[in-house]
């Protein structure tokens, strides 16, 4: 379809109401093409998670909530069983898309209890509340985003060097994503930034994607590889790191892609603070420790031939490829939500982030 | 040319004297393909180095002492001074094959004082001892590294976990390797060693050529990404670090393949040990310390295209990729030598190594 230049011109996802379309940049073409693919029917939704064109836990859960109300706007009946018969097959088909996300069964559940809570009004009626959850659904991800840029943003001064490692960016949220929610807050606010993307070993969403969107945006970013880390802080290049996470336990004990251990190890050898940027979403109280959470491990080709022109280890060869790793609370500076920045002890300090939560809902 | 399956039936380097020639493993095939190349003439001596075919400093020394006797016993004259003079041709040709590479020059020189110290014997008497000079060099470059495998077999026991950065094995040198050579050693004697061999980003040696010798000759290896070492010591599977070095400073700061000092960092966290293999010739006692060694920078090609099928990160992007790193010397628990091992503080420490080198040398 359609192809511009620079990704600031689009959104990761968005609806485009008139065409009845979920509107997205397709992420398997990065970094080379930038192409903007309009998603209309189920499967085209449904290919689009499961191929990853659409990636990152808050954007997915975004283009499920804008796919489902686009398929639910195309039920051609104003019969109330017979609307929610044909929702809820179209919302377990795209919820097979992607079996282990949990935003994407989230952001369909929610979709779902809007038909379920409005049995009264008329269909079309309906379809007028889908939209807006599914634009509240993708507002709420923009002010969490944002919420966590502006804390963020309190830890560090115009000019300073960020380190960042793998893809919390903007490519994976609506919009600021995560861990660059303080970097592109900061553009906005001519705090001159200077970056440094770990590539990410081994599926390199640190090059392909990170040093992407960071380098649409005028940020000036570098590319590093991950072993890199200890020479540019070692320098003095680097003033904190920004991370983002998968999951948080009650401890502080952080799960984010692999490698962020190494990178907190060797922040910590050259007192550089390391920051974890965690929407309230991921902080898991009923974890008591990173122990407890489980390691995905991926197959071996990933890093014997994955990406490369020809195979670059031997035949046959044991290869260890977790997902993910943990760091040790201890190592990390602050952990930065959007309803504060958490220091520790953690476990303290999660009660009274979690008691601010409680209490702008209870506000709204 | 000829092929095998397993490198063990080969050396890295070796001269055979009968078909007058130098016969290598071609690195630039692994580890695809075990090629054994014969090398007969000077282009041929030139393009193996200049191409990397050969490539580690002390194996780059041995073939280039093996080059020039082979050359030598080729020119065809009784005439000392025609044979002096076509000698130093053959000489200065081999030796523009890699400027910067110290052993090649040093090497070269070395069989030159051969031809000069014996102005007076026959031409005839001469290769005979440009044969057995190129010789022993090959043999001091193996008692070093089998000297380093000692001492350094000293500080693990049977069955202990062993992580490694780059290749400093025996593709490097002609057998047992610096880093690699208390594992070679301790497999002889049955130490059943568990090795985990760091990818070693942007060039991938690691992958490419220490998973591939160690897997090779039947050392129990499992290919990590640099970023995975955090992981695999957090888990307690890792007791001792050994890798190589390009050049230690007097105060024990080591200058190392790029990622080195990342390794020493994340060691520290997890209280592992961090030994350098360091045959003396490169302790630089002229050096006070890391902050005097220039770091090469080499080119972005090698983080964002090489190797890859399609390009991994964006035009245009900037990138730091310095080919080492320096590692403190409080981060290093040993330095192996051929002499001893090394302890904290260094300078002292190097003093009595220096000693015993002396000493050794008065005794020959």
């Amino acid at each position: 379809m359609e192809q511009k230049k620079n990704i600031m011109d689009y959104d990761t996802v968005s609806l485009d109401d008139e065409s009845s379309a979920v509107v997205i940049i397709d992420q398997t073409k990065l970094p080379g093409t930038t192409e903007i693919i309009a998603l209309k029917t189920a499967q085209e939704i449904w290919d689009a998670i499961y191929l990853l064109q659409v990636r990152g836990a808050p954007a997915i859960g975004v283009a499920a909530a804008y796919g489902i109300y686009v398929l639910a706007k195309g039920i051609d009946t104003d019969n109330y069983d017979e609307f929610y018969a044909e929702f809820k097959k179209q919302k377990e088909y795209l919820d097979s898309s992607r079996p282990t996300a949990v935003n994407l069964s989230w952001a369909l559940n929610r979709m779902e209890q809007v038909v379920l809570n409005n049995a009264d009004k008329s269909v079309s009626e309906i379809k007028q509340l889908l939209k807006e959850e599914s634009i509240e659904i993708q507002d709420e991800d923009i002010r969490v985003c944002k919420a966590i840029g502006e804390y963020g943003l309190t830890l560090v001064k115009p000019g300073d060097g960020i380190l960042t490692h793998c893809n919390a960016g903007k490519l994976a949220t609506s919009k600021y994503g995560t861990a660059t929610a303080p970097i592109y807050l900061g553009q906005e606010r001519g705090y001159n930034f200077r970056v440094f993307a770990d590539e990410t070993r081994p599926l390199l969403q640190g090059a392909r994607l990170t040093a992407f969107e960071l380098q649409s945006s005028g940020v000036d970013v570098t590319l590093i590889c991950d072993n890199m880390s200890a020479t540019v802080m070692k320098n003095g290049w680097v003033d904190a790191i920004f991370v983002g996470c998968d999951r948080v336990a009650a401890n502080g004990d952080t799960a984010n892609k692999i490698g962020t251990s190494v990178v907190a190890a060797v922040a910590k050898q050259y007192n550089v603070p390391m920051y974890i940027a965690a929407p309230t979403s991921t902080i898991d109280m009923n974890t008591p420790t990173g122990d407890q959470i489980k390691i995905e491990q991926r197959k071996p080709e990933e890093v014997t031939e994955m990406w490369y022109k020809e195979r670059m280890a031997p035949e046959g060869v044991k290869v260890f490829n977790p997902a993910f790793d943990v760091t040790d609370h201890e190592l990390i500076a602050g952990i930065v939500t959007e309803f504060g920045i958490a220091r520790p002890p953690y476990t303290e300090s999660f009660k009274e982030i979690f008691a601010k939560k409680e209490a702008a809902q209870k506000n709204k």
